[in-house]
């Protein structure tokens, strides 16, 4: 987003799916359709969710990798800042006015750490993980290097099997080396569970949640008793933020897919047994998507395949029907079952992404709608920033 | 790639992963690199067989999406000309040069069909295909508007189950129905099939298009029978081209992935029982990816999750190494086995994706490598294209 686009040279399903002003029977597809009524009641309920419970919600910025929607959860969510997962992202959101950006990732390479070093002279706070002590030595460096400071969180592997240390003694001699090196900052723990996030069950989540909980427990006493205080605890997701916002341990929420729900999130149970897409959370993201072939009576073939989405967790369901089904991906099509033959060339369907992060990956805009009609479109403005 | 870009302003790591000249050691990952030596010889050996068995190749666009990669496969590889399967995808080819230009799918939306129209007005041939009667009169009012020709393919659906109509008499109804119209020309069949490509069998892959051919030669013949010649009769991809390509009814191969290579084609077999990948076809594209985290001893955690690829067709593989393993993959991260612990957080690995279009569709930029050095960096300039 910072070539210098003319604006008056864009032209509806060239550069851009829709036009603002719009009937959603208009925009071209296939594209993400964002209904911005749902997307603020979602984004307002977890922001005032969290304030009832006297935490902090960075949201996760690397979901929806987007200036606008990252603005519109500080203003209406009451976010304190983003996280996100990339340097490159975080470079996005610090130009975008995003003045407090975690990385919450490891940061290694030589030319990523130096990069991560000038971020606050794009105006922001400058926050990484670390799972290891050699990581030390390189992030003060480029700091110093570059006269700025950069904030660590050491970084407790709580269940997800990726990165992160897996005992307190490992999180004190980090944290221990971190407040010690010049132009670093030890600011507290990352501590994210992503693994139990889609377990279905609640009472499954909560136990592995239990057991997050208690290591950073026991890491964030033994730093206190070592004179080393957390400013952060972070973690939760959309699956698991009750239990950390309850817990007395984590002091900021890590959210994303709330905002948007997708398919394989929505099938979770609360616990009450009942879907978090029923109720606790709104559909707000949409592939927009249109039938253009229906040479077979009981088949209609659609526009989104796997160009405009991820099927990594599932395959898309459609959106308030249920005379109609998409039960196969390829790469530009959906085959939609349609026993009935119901739908007509050209007719439109509203699919939920089996999962949003990947899915918004691909898209370069959201198509804003309210009511009907095309009220914004904003940039994906970090598509594609994975390094 | 039309907004104006100022070459200058870009930076390693912010806009573009690498720089020329550059060794492959230091390119910012994840990212997509070509072996160019591999892809030349790939385009080279794709050519010639279609020219010593006498058959054009009008190469699947859709796969890389790259204006340079079809010049390359127009100039080394005697190619006729691209297939895509989108008219945004067709408007980038036609803009970058490439003058004969196959949307080899149904274009229904008023919008599409008008932008199809103009078509030629950028500088290419523009042909489309057909599976519905009522969309003759929507291309041939278009054409007339801009005082164009549409050429149309009518689309049999010989096995793919996608669109395509199924008898021949409705591609002798549909063909009339384009020859009479303002506009129009018919110009022959279109009939891929892409449900059998991967079968792992050769024999079960010759089966499938035994099929196709035997449907396809009714339908030929039926046509010449009322007086309409095929100039085209397009089909055939990298599992069945010498199936097509010999059949005496196509005269136009569509291959796409043969160029780059991935580990789902890679591992169907040839007539000798030999995978692909092994002897007729070089892995050409790869992610090359860093290993960011190694904070248990048989576990590695590298940069490319599901944002740098797609898995819809499985994980990627480790490019000749047998001693680790590509075995999870989550949105940012990839799990790799490393029992010996032989990894070094920093290290390269070159990845063999799943499905190549998917993964490149991604991507902003594909980087060429020759000899251990970047030689040159090509925009992946259809990327996102898919309305």
């Amino acid at each position: 987003m910072n070539a210098l686009i003319h604006m008056n040279d864009l032209e509806v399903g060239y550069d851009v799916p829709a036009a603002i002003g719009m009937n959603e029977s208009e925009i071209q597809t296939p594209c993400l359709v964002l209904d911005l009524d749902a997307l603020e009641r979602n984004i307002k309920k977890m922001g005032d969710w969290a304030k009832a419970h006297g935490v902090r919600h960075r949201v996760h910025g690397k979901m929806h990798k987007s200036v606008d929607v990252a603005r519109l959860q500080e203003e209406l969510g009451g976010a304190c800042g983003v996280c996100c997962q990339k340097v490159s992202e975080a470079e996005v959101f610090a130009r975008g006015g995003i003045k407090d950006v975690l990385v919450s990732n490891q940061v290694r390479d030589p030319a990523k750490i130096d990069r991560l070093a000038r971020l606050p002279k794009l105006g922001a706070r400058a926050i990484c993980c670390v799972d290891d002590i050699a990581n030390v030595a390189d992030l003060s460096d480029a700091a110093a290097r570059h006269g700025t400071t950069i904030e660590c969180l050491v970084e407790i592997d709580c269940g997800a099997g990726r990165c992160g240390v897996t005992t307190t003694p490992d999180v004190v001699e980090i944290a221990k080396a971190i407040d010690a090196a010049d132009g670093l900052r030890f600011a507290g723990i990352q501590a994210y569970q992503g693994a139990m996030q889609h377990l279905d069950s609640y009472d499954d989540r909560k136990a592995k949640i239990d057991i997050a909980v208690a290591m950073v427990k026991d890491a964030v006493e033994t730093l206190k008793a070592e004179g080393l205080e957390c400013d952060i605890v972070g973690g939760g997701g959309t699956g698991s933020y009750y239990f950390e916002g309850t817990s007395g341990v984590y002091n900021e929420l890590q959210c994303g897919s709330y905002a948007f729900m997708d398919a394989d999130y929505g099938r979770i149970l609360d616990k009450d047994g009942k879907r978090i897409d029923d109720g606790e959370w709104e559909n707000a993201l949409f592939i927009l998507t249109s039938v253009m072939s229906h040479a077979k009576a009981d088949k209609a073939i659609c526009d989104a395949g796997l160009k405009a989405q991820s099927v990594d967790s599932g395959l898309p369901f459609i959106h308030g029907r249920d005379d109609v089904a998409y039960v196969k991906c390829s790469d530009e099509h959906g085959v939609i079952s349609d026993p009935d033959s119901v739908l007509k060339v050209n007719d439109k369907l509203r699919l939920v992404p089996g999962h949003c992060d990947p899915t918004c990956n691909v898209h370069d805009w959201y198509v804003g709608v309210r009511n009907g009609k095309v009220e914004t479109l904003w940039p994906v403005s970090a598509r594609g920033k994975a390094y």
